[in-house]
């Protein structure tokens, strides 16, 4: 019989559901010694989180964060409110001896962020950032291809994230389901919420940026309230973000997101070129990974567009059959996976806090440099 | 509080999963008065069937078919077993009044299907064939603009069914995991397990089928028994099927499946042309539909390459957010979700075991081509 | 200095511009011993052909073809002229000792092509049916594939040449430049006009075709005469045929045409199977062949995407640069440049009228299987 | 009968086979008052342009580019000698009252650039750069969607073009085939040579570039020197470069360009997004435009794939019939007969020498950008 685990969630918006879904179903597709408890969801409005708490199975409920955090028979704070939260509850959380798993980014800024992992590690507790992207198949084979040499001396890396939603005037600001738009909530626009998925596929797969020089836009100056209908504000966040990189390694790097690129819903892409080969991938093709291998025979040469679907690939044997594919909401089962495995080898999971840190410096180097406009070197620990 | 109904699985295998999935999250997602409830999942195996139960949260388990069928506790009977096992089940839990849910194909020929039919008619029981494809978002979307209009009067309709999993000769057939090789399990090869869907598919947006003419091939002649390691038979199945079709609306058709194609691994595409436009499908890139409109200017004339993933296309509200792709087996949870609502109304839900019994028509018109090398018209009702 | 090769030219349509575009184009781009020289160019109508011959450099004219061909500056007579006129064009010209080009269909059916074979090798003349397609550099890689073992042994071919140029029931037929819906000049509609591309391609690629069972379209059952408009007359032409076929070497294939897709301008497909590899080539995007190699490693298995672009591809030396891609008018010069060479070595070039006539014999069986509805074999030699 | 036009062309590679092409073609396909007429071909070595005014029909040859530009008989002098010596030819010619056309980039700086387009101003010549891109149909198309408002309010711009051909620290520099890796002669990498293309497009298409960014990398420190083997010389060229923009409509831009790119060939693509719709174009497919148009229906929105071959779109009635594509050659017979007709009108081409200065203009502030570090505002006339 595996170990129950009590998981204590805080939030339960896109990533609430997000998270639940992939606690109900981790031990039918894996074979784990740890089982998550749904033990009680936590949010400010009772009737939210009892209506949240009733569909998904959270066997209680809390509506003060810090009596979820201050109950015994919590094992584990998982948070999934808006980033401005996060610090705040992660120390506490941390304090109090629970194990921590916080929504990316990290924090609103590297300052917060470092704090969190300060407190973690202060505290010993196992910890983990949802980059869930690292747990599609396609991009974790892109990852072993890269261990296996298949890319070799890489003279480029680009990342684009590219969605339309918020294109139009009328789009209000702020409020429950668009804190994203709020610069006190979110810390930055795309940024933050796009960019920091790009910036740690990017270190995951090709090491450590060194430096930066980037641009922002925000395209809608102004926008209502959705709290307060009628209420005009200026609008706080990048909509946009362009920057180029210098690798640690010597490669070159150019990243950009928006929201305003129609056509566009979750165009999540990156491209690495080797002098042994080159890879591809599209989010909105997510069960695909493009390969370039340069050893192939001259008049075959041709980017294989690898089917990420069979067993041989990552993640993949514990589903369907091959050509069957899976969906977004895999990756949260798979980082799940992963992290009860990091807990049962007490070998821990990356991305933990200390590594989420890495893409909150990178942020802020951004930021910078879209306000100075210069390069900015990235800070380290 | 949604009202309990109580479900007895039939088999444990790749659709045994899938169906458990769908039971445990179609209530997460879709608003039902009707929850299943996993009372009693069966298999002739003691061992086996009690891990499956545990794995999945089946309350009870079962080693005899006819045991469960008998309970008074089960609402309704899910047939998860080999083709030649749904006749003999589908008929006895129909007349203990059993709702019967059945895997496709509805049977191994029309013959047995018709029986299954009228005894569910008979007995007055909801009843519905797992045509799990309908549900796939672009497919159902498809359906819609078919409706619409956008297609109009339809020349051509094209259909393939390419997989690439039974090219080696080593592989045995028969057994537990390879019943689809064996024609007695099976009934017939690539026609009933691939192409039943095609015709399914065929049918919904296109309309009756009457005449057919096919081919068949069985490549490797003789495959080593699964169960019995050194004993060689004859391969009874079809390998390969290729048939021409005249719809009853006067389109033209043309379908193909194999188990032979190397690089196709669930690649099963139609397309439509019509004089007011075409629409075009592959299982491998399921989130798409490709769309062209003869309608558009003439200069910007181009096929669509439509992302289903919006709240405005077929089922995708209950989901994540536009971008975010679902998977294979959401299918099952849509057909479980629509087959619960179709309960609730009273209405039904389709394909119910008379409308899959059009697509046994055609598989026997399409064998029997094989066989005599004639057009074959299609039986009806 | 090349040894000059006295081209005379019947017709002045469509391919009457694509010949005279290589005869002028060839000697730059390949080194060869013989120069064509556009002697003379050949239309019933004075004023027609006169415009053309200034157009295209053409030395002289004729409105007689007899006369054309009893002339004796000319070495080569070139046949771009309506089907029905093939036939005794090409006897007559081989007769006078004429080299013969002919373009395709070699002939309205097998026995005028038959008598045209019997005709040019009696005269011992040189001889070729400009099947172009065969010089794609993306097709002619497909052969070098298939030599090299790269397909190894095939399961399956599949072709389809979709069309949609005439939907419209306004559309008239007959008359100068619509003699394709002829059936008295065209000898037959989309089976001999797109379905000989794709049978010679097939022959080519995978050997003889033994039976075929056909079903073919008249969509539009009347349409205006071209000629004399307000008389409308039965359509004698398919619109549309798709038939099954036995290889001679075991494996199946499948083969559509129509000009009623929708959508679909010159999508002239295949796809051949086999247990070493598969290939996929579309005439839309010419520049590219699919090739799925299962010698792969089983992590990085994927359709490569060959940009047929490189000098190590069939024809692209005699061009620009990696990544410039050719067109459909290069077709042309290739099929030009190797006729040339077939001459200087005396090997001749395929297909000559002896090879075309197998692809007209595969075209009387599928059109002789559309009325009998039965399975035909093709006649050979 | 056309007036003739005598060209006399300085040079023999890629480029001057490319032109003389042209020159070849261009009256059969178009209907001009103006036929170009070979005159005189010339450079230095007098084998070397005997042949290839041989290949290619040029009736005289010149070893002395003075020489040329001095004869009376030569109405147009064509630059396709490597970049340091534009700026000379381009000069003399305007003041001996020719014509002139000269290869992209104008010049190896702004500087030069300026001298040359004062030159043809005060001489009064009609003059125009071979930026053949602005006339690949697809690219036509585009403006033309731009300027019928399809992409409305442009937010984004990004560019790129991609090579792989200079990743092997084998391959020499210098020299008559690789004077491109030679400083000197080329003036800069892959800024002059790609990214002058991407820049003249993105104005075209979307206004005057106001500053940028930029970061450029020499990947192969030193290479051979072709002329002098076993000589190794550090490599002055930026093999790489990247540029953040603002345009002057408020849109941001993203450029970056490379010949490491391993498995790109020729991979010049470009992407708007704006507030009504978006464009998408790849150079190796170059007969393809992406197409999103924001007023599609919601249920049916979709990048069109707009397959660029019909008579509708730009320059396509001049070729072969719907779906046959043209290629990378037939660019430059669309600039001369947009030049010849310029001629011909009196109203001059675009982009004439001053307009290909803005883009000497944006190349100079990228690679100042490149060296400081800063944002660099782009100069103006």
């Amino acid at each position: 019989m595996p170990k129950p685990l009590n998981i204590g969630i805080i939030g339960y918006g896109f990533m609430g559901r997000a998270h639940s879904n992939a606690y109900r179903k981790v031990n039918q597709f894996f074979t784990l010694d740890t089982q998550p408890v749904l033990k009680a969801a936590c949010a400010r409005s009772e009737d939210t989180i009892r209506e949240f708490a009733d569909n998904w199975g959270w066997e209680s409920i809390e509506t003060d964060w810090r009596a979820l955090v201050a109950r015994d028979d919590i094992d584990a704070i998982d948070i999934c409110v808006p980033n401005n939260l996060h610090r705040e509850i992660a120390i506490a959380a941390a304090q109090a001896g629970k194990i921590v798993l916080c929504e990316k980014p990290l924090a609103r800024n590297a300052q917060e962020g470092l704090e969190m992992a300060q407190a973690v590690e202060a505290a010993g507790v196992a910890n983990m950032v949802w980059f869930n992207y690292r747990r599609i198949p396609a991009i974790s084979l892109a990852k072993q291809l890269v261990d296996e040499g298949r890319v070799g001396r890489c003279f480029h890396y680009r990342a684009e994230y590219l969605q339309d939603w918020t294109i139009s005037p009328e789009l209000p600001q702020g409020g429950e389901t668009l804190w994203r738009l709020d610069i006190d909530a979110a810390g930055s626009g795309v940024t933050g919420d796009l960019l920091a998925h790009s910036i740690d596929t990017a270190i995951w797969l090709n090491g450590p940026i060194a430096s930066v020089t980037a641009m922002t836009e925000t395209f809608i100056k102004e926008r209502e309230l959705q709290d307060e209908p009628g209420v005009v504000q200026p609008v706080g966040i990048d909509d946009a973000c362009a920057f180029l990189v210098r690798f640690a390694n010597g490669s070159m790097g150019t990243f950009e997101s928006t929201r305003y690129a129609r056509g566009r819903k979750n165009y999540n892409t990156f491209e690495m070129n080797g002098d042994a080969g080159s890879l591809s991938f599209d989010l909105e093709d997510a069960h695909r990974l493009q390969y370039f291998d340069d050893g192939d025979d001259d008049h075959v040469h041709g980017w294989r567009d690898v089917l990420v679907t069979d067993s041989e690939h990552p993640y993949m044997d514990h589903w369907w059959v091959p050509g069957c594919v899976i969906g977004y909401e895999h990756t949260f089962i798979h980082a799940l996976a992963d992290f009860l495995k990091g807990l049962e080898t007490g070998e821990g999971t990356q991305p933990d806090f200390r590594a989420a840190l890495q893409t909150q410096y990178v942020c802020d180097a951004v930021l910078e440099s879209a306000k100075t406009g210069r390069w900015v070197d990235v800070a380290g620990d």
